[in-house]
């Protein structure tokens, strides 16, 4: 007998699990794993739930994982929804509710072929899932506390596989080796008050600030690198909120974000910031404050062994050789890949993040058959 | 017997009169003029009540007129006052209180100065006061409504004083000629909301919105002209509002305001800034709205009897020679330049608007003898 993703996935979107709510959805994993003879640890921290399942010997050199979330963003306008959100409800062939795309489905689907690949032909090594209740919200006691745990009791992954949607259309045709890096820079920039009509007794931020803003938008970052696609950046929002327009503003605000390839580093893309604000303050007499936080560096696991196993397990189900892409936003592969390669493999993201949130019951059907491959193949080697 | 014009003051203060209220202070100067035998007429419009009053015959074609206004602007934080702002209360020399400088000292000079010139030596003309209960709001029905009912009536000042501070720092520095004018330019730039990792499926309009004010910033307008500064562009305000650092915002909005000179008009800056927009728009992609008002065109009256006439009578109460300036904000003069000429003189504005606004006692009694000998410089021609 094997085991259902589709009804597994559907136990797991009726568990409220809007982060942080751990919802039931850790819980019920921990149960089925348990039975199938995972030893199943929660590693809860900051008010996070997460689970570490490992099959087989702990500290064994030889170790397949897998990383996902149960945890979903909120519903947005609940009225909007046509279908009950929590209610897994399938209708020709598609199941709906939050969490359905992203990524229970993915995350019912590596469960599922994990424990009927362990059950029916147990593997000379181990199988473990590292499964964290956020990766939605500040993402600081999710994945990076289940990792700290693993150093912490020697336990590790030899490859990683995240289960996040990756097929912009159709299942197959993406897979993740990495991805950019996210900088965000907020910029103040500080004058002095005064009426319109005497401005030389009062000093303009805002010249300043558009100025910098257009350098910065302005600039060419790169053309794509080997893997990666050409850095941007983005401005993001300006603020000053003076509502009169006779008078001069003390201060404005802005804030840009940069999605950046391996031609650049936070460090790197920090100092040019800096030293355009420091040019266009020497310049203009303006003050220009910029606080920069990076959210993860741009990251690759190069075309390889990992890889290669997934992308033809991939092509083997569904006959597409899947694009080794690290298009998109950041995931918590950026967190693993400080420990072993680490790979992207998941559903059609479409619907991810929307009202009436869904996924075809087929894909997750595909999606479990993919995961067993990888497991097989792995251990075949 | 005088008229006392710093009791005349007290009393006016002691009105509160904050735009749009009347406070009692017209009626108070209606009934001191009417007293003097000056025919007086409410030419109240739109809830705004303006005070019409005449010494000498209807339709005289020699007659000086004085504009002024009795309204005031908020206190801002009354806690933040340390005299009372209605009290009028004098210390060591200095008259507090809102409108003591802007301009019910000016107003309270001429009234006193009228008063006594055709008590002492009734001139063969008319002297005419034109005072409005809304210089300090959005003045469509203050000395317009005036000036509106003396058309109709067949009334008419053949020179006007306009008594609003003109002075920076030192009683008899500085009169106003002309004013500059004031042109007002709201853009919306619109684009398509997106992730920021996918700018390829969002159209960012910030690029756009800050290479335009960059432009319109950058710009050299002029460098002055006979009688003008150079004019001014000031960003005002640029708002977004967009709190997620991960979303390319739809939408952005900026104002400007420019203070132009006699070498430009409104119509010449609102196509100029139009086809800013046109170029950048058509570059990017992005749709650029603009919505410019205009709140005065720039005028003057140029150096001549009028101006001859007033820097003469400042002289000899002073003995300083006034510059005669365009600089500053807008006046309620660029009404009455439409019906004759019009020069500015006033006391020294340094606390208008400001909290604990103050006079000088000495100075409001200079002021007084400065406009009488306005008056009787004016009708020994």
């Amino acid at each position: 007998m094997t085991t259902d993703p589709v009804a597994l996935t559907a136990e797991l979107v009726r568990c409220p699990s809007i982060t942080p709510e751990e919802g039931g959805a850790l819980s019920l994993l921990e149960e089925r794993l348990s039975r199938a003879g995972f030893a199943c640890t929660r590693v809860d921290r900051g008010g996070i739930a997460n689970l570490y399942a490992r099959w087989g010997a702990a500290g064994h050199p030889r170790s397949f994982g897998f990383n996902g979330h149960t945890d979903v963003v909120p519903l947005g306008d609940p009225e909007a929804w046509t279908m009950p959100p929590f209610g897994a409800e399938i209708r020709d062939g598609i199941l709906y509710g939050r969490g359905a795309t992203d990524m229970k489905s993915g995350v019912a689907a590596f469960a599922a072929a994990a424990i009927d690949f362990v059950t029916a032909t147990p593997p000379d090594g181990a199988v473990i899932l590292a499964i964290t209740g956020d990766e939605e919200g500040v993402a600081t006691d999710g994945t990076v506390a289940l990792l700290d745990w693993m150093q912490e009791k020697g336990e590790a992954m030899s490859v990683c596989l995240v289960g996040e949607p990756t097929c912009p259309e159709t299942l197959g045709e993406m897979m993740k080796i990495g991805r950019r890096g996210s900088l965000t820079a907020r910029f103040r920039a500080r004058g002095r008050q005064g009426h319109v009509a005497y401005p030389h007794r009062a000093l303009n931020p805002m010249p300043a600030l558009v100025r910098l803003l257009d350098r910065l938008a302005g600039r060419e970052l790169d053309q794509g690198t080997d893997h990666f696609d050409a850095s941007t950046l983005a401005i993001t929002t300006i603020d000053v909120g003076n509502p009169a327009n006779n008078v001069i503003p003390a201060e404005g605000r802005a804030t840009v974000n940069i999605r950046f390839n391996d031609a650049h580093s936070a460090d790197s893309l920090t100092t040019w910031m800096q030293e355009e604000c420091d040019a266009i303050a020497a310049d203009t007499g303006v003050t220009i404050e910029m606080e920069a936080s990076c959210s993860g560096e741009s990251f690759v696991t190069p075309p390889g062994p990992l890889s290669d196993l997934v992308a033809g397990a991939v092509e083997a189900e569904t006959g597409i050789r899947p694009v080794l892409s690290t298009s998109g936003g950041t995931s918590d592969a950026r967190f693993v890949k400080d420990h072993c390669p680490v790979v992207e493999f998941g559903l059609v993201g479409r619907t991810m993040h929307q009202v009436d949130e869904c996924v075809e019951v087929a894909q997750i059907e595909a999606l479990k058959a993919i995961y067993l491959r990888c497991l097989r193949d792995y251990f075949a080697q």
